[in-house]
């Protein structure tokens, strides 16, 4: 493997102060991020990121799900363009570079771009995604899901967080607080316009597993994003004294959950699939109380949907409940042979990876915008918790193929 | 097995009528009880059978923890007597019979020997041990503890509620509301005054388990309270994405979790010992995120302590931390041996029986009164919970019981 590629030094600054920047921002004692979407923390990034767009004069679009749009060129008149970006928001107990590490190598590929002397033929825009991790009100891409219509407005403003406030009060609140790309609950909804400018979508995103680190590439270009569902399962048992109810006379649940677990482990193993529990419920919850229910929440993703059957199929006796689905994406098939000629055209490997999480790449996707993602080698493998991380040099490197490959397109004579 | 011994209808309509004016405190919507201590609703049980004390005649005396003893005869004067009773609060949760029912005994008992026209020799007393179930401030049976001295007034009264209401404030918020029984603050403590009229102590109590309703013993005498301990074990792991962690990348406290509860039940049938996890903490406990700690609490009770210790050796791997710690109590053999003859001669077997509960008995026992208890056949074994139960007839037969053993000891030259 040769050595990374580098950028322009007015890029790696503007990587290094944008990261400066928001380390503070909703950062706990424990080292983790809180920044849920439309609080005090989000709004601090968002305006933080349009301060960002309009000192490089990138022209704001705020769309009516609330997602920031800067376009370096006028998609409206000169045809769609080629849109890059993440979002800010995080999970409680987040680390730092799930979603800001996307924005800011947008913006620090702009600046690369810029400092190479490049002059779009075709309109490039940064983004950043509204209330993209769910961490909040319970359900994710909130921003992307309203933008396609994936999600009906109605339902996502009545969606509400765990002090009972409901999406679109927060809405209301953030507007209330001075922040006024947050859209009016009555106008929120789908948004044909804003959609129609992009041809193209490009999400940097850390890699949440360790296959780059175990590979030794510092990138890899996102291929697919995995069926993924949610379920719940309940094991009802009988409540009884602790200290009087001789074994054989128990029905106790918390058995059942743990022969669940390990069922759930099994099957997984088997199937090649990914599956977890990783919440449980045990009422009443007593020390010396035999439970009288235990509730498992379990998540299953793979590669193809029949493994992710095969293992519900295994878990049948548990009689799982279905809480969410969503089929599985493949990125567009140019967007990433394009991603992946960049990168060696820099002198990496270009490694092709799958992905079980979701993202604003995915719904986008969905929506028919051909989409692919880059990612960032995650020394720990770790993410949604304080060791997500990546090393400056791989980000730099992203932030030079993302800049390569934004040139080509847009030089490109039709985007589409 | 002959017909159950019967009481005078007096005694009867008593216990009827005390079940129906009870039946309704603290009642929740499922069915279940919640009367914890020194809440509205155990000043309201407190002051009922307060109540009772009064239309009976019964001298009242509460002792310096807050217990109320009402004397039939004069123990300062004629020397110590005997006293029968229970608790009236409850778990949350809990069933109608844990504690009411052996108050309930005890107040037919009198009337029942007032009915046969009985004067006691040797004074007899109707108790109401206050705080008995913990399920408030987290240890049991602080009434009789703090009484007997086995618990420091200064640490019961700093314990706390879940809302973090200490017991001092607790018992001053009751004084305030006018229940003048419960101790000021700076008043409670050991009342060897009140222990020094104490004799023997009996309890009535409603079975825990299955063995008398398998064995069609309407009525058991408890010989031994079994040795009892609780504690800890945290399990740490690695939180990550549910998603995007490969199965051998991970490193997820819920499958430790899983294993140690089949570990535990295990132990415990290969070592003749109750041991129970009914209380788990999964943490942060999203659907969507691998665990990064998870917490188990483990109950252990035997009729020996080599059991206990020998399934804390199997769950070594573990590092169970010890929360608490209660030794076992035998009780009196010469209460015991009355209580089994008193049945036998109402022309019913007195099978032997000891409890993995603790009870106020016990601690009593402790402080060196002989007790002792009787158990109710209870149709579902089921305690602490909804389905607790016990028929008329078989509470009848205890209260024959009862009154029979308290006049034979009652009319004996010297109680001790």
């Amino acid at each position: 493997m040769s050595a990374s590629p580098t950028v322009s030094p007015a890029a790696a600054a503007t990587f290094r102060r944008c990261w400066a920047d928001l380390e503070p921002v909703g950062r706990e004692a424990d080292g983790t991020y809180r920044r849920l979407a439309w609080t005090q923390e989000d709004l601090t990034l968002r305006a933080w990121f349009r301060a960002e767009l309009a000192t490089r004069a990138l022209v704001e679009h705020v769309d009516r799900a609330g997602n920031i749009w800067g376009w370096w060129g006028d998609p409206d008149a000169d045809g769609p363009g080629i849109a890059t970006g993440s979002h800010l928001d995080s999970v409680p107990g987040g680390g730092a570079y799930d979603g800001p590490l996307g924005v800011v190598a947008a913006l620090a590929a702009v600046d690369e771009l810029r400092a190479q002397g490049f002059t779009p033929h075709r309109p490039i825009a940064v983004v950043c995604f509204s209330d993209e991790e769910g961490g909040r009100f319970g359900i994710a891409c909130v921003g992307s899901r309203v933008l396609t219509g994936a999600l009906e407005p109605a339902r996502a403003l009545a969606l509400t967080d765990d002090a009972g406030t409901a999406l679109s009060q927060a809405l209301e609140d953030a507007r209330v607080q001075g922040d006024d790309s947050a859209p009016a609950p009555e106008a929120c909804g789908p948004d044909r316009q804003a959609l129609g400018r992009v041809a193209r979508f490009v999400e940097v995103h850390v890699e949440q597993g360790l296959s780059q680190e175990a590979s030794g590439d510092p990138l890899a270009v996102g291929t697919a994003i995995w069926p993924h569902g949610r379920w719940r399962v309940t094991i009802n048992g009988t409540g009884n004294h602790a200290g009087t109810t001789a074994l054989e006379d128990r029905d106790d649940p918390v058995i059942g959950l743990a022969e669940f677990v390990l069922a759930v482990r099994r099957s997984a193993r088997q199937h090649e699939a990914r599956a977890t529990v990783g919440r449980v419920l045990v009422e009443p919850g007593g020390t010396n109380v035999i439970a009288s229910r235990a509730t498992a929440w379990l998540d299953i993703r793979a590669v193809r949907t029949e493994s992710i059957e095969a293992v519900l199929a295994d878990l049948a006796f548990a009689e799982p409940v279905r809480e969410s689905w969503t089929a599985g994406v493949d990125f567009d098939d140019a967007v990433v042979t394009d991603l992946a000629t960049a990168t060696h055209q820099l002198g990496l490997d270009a490694p092709r990876l799958g992905t079980g999480a979701g993202h604003d790449a995915g719904i986008l996707s969905q929506a028919g915008i051909p989409s692919a993602m880059i990612f960032v080698r995650n020394p720990t493998g770790i993410s949604h918790a304080v060791g997500e991380g990546a090393r400056e040099e791989d980000c730099l490197a992203a932030v030079a193929v993302l800049a390569r490959a934004l040139a080509q397109w847009s030089s490109a004579r039709a985007a589409r």
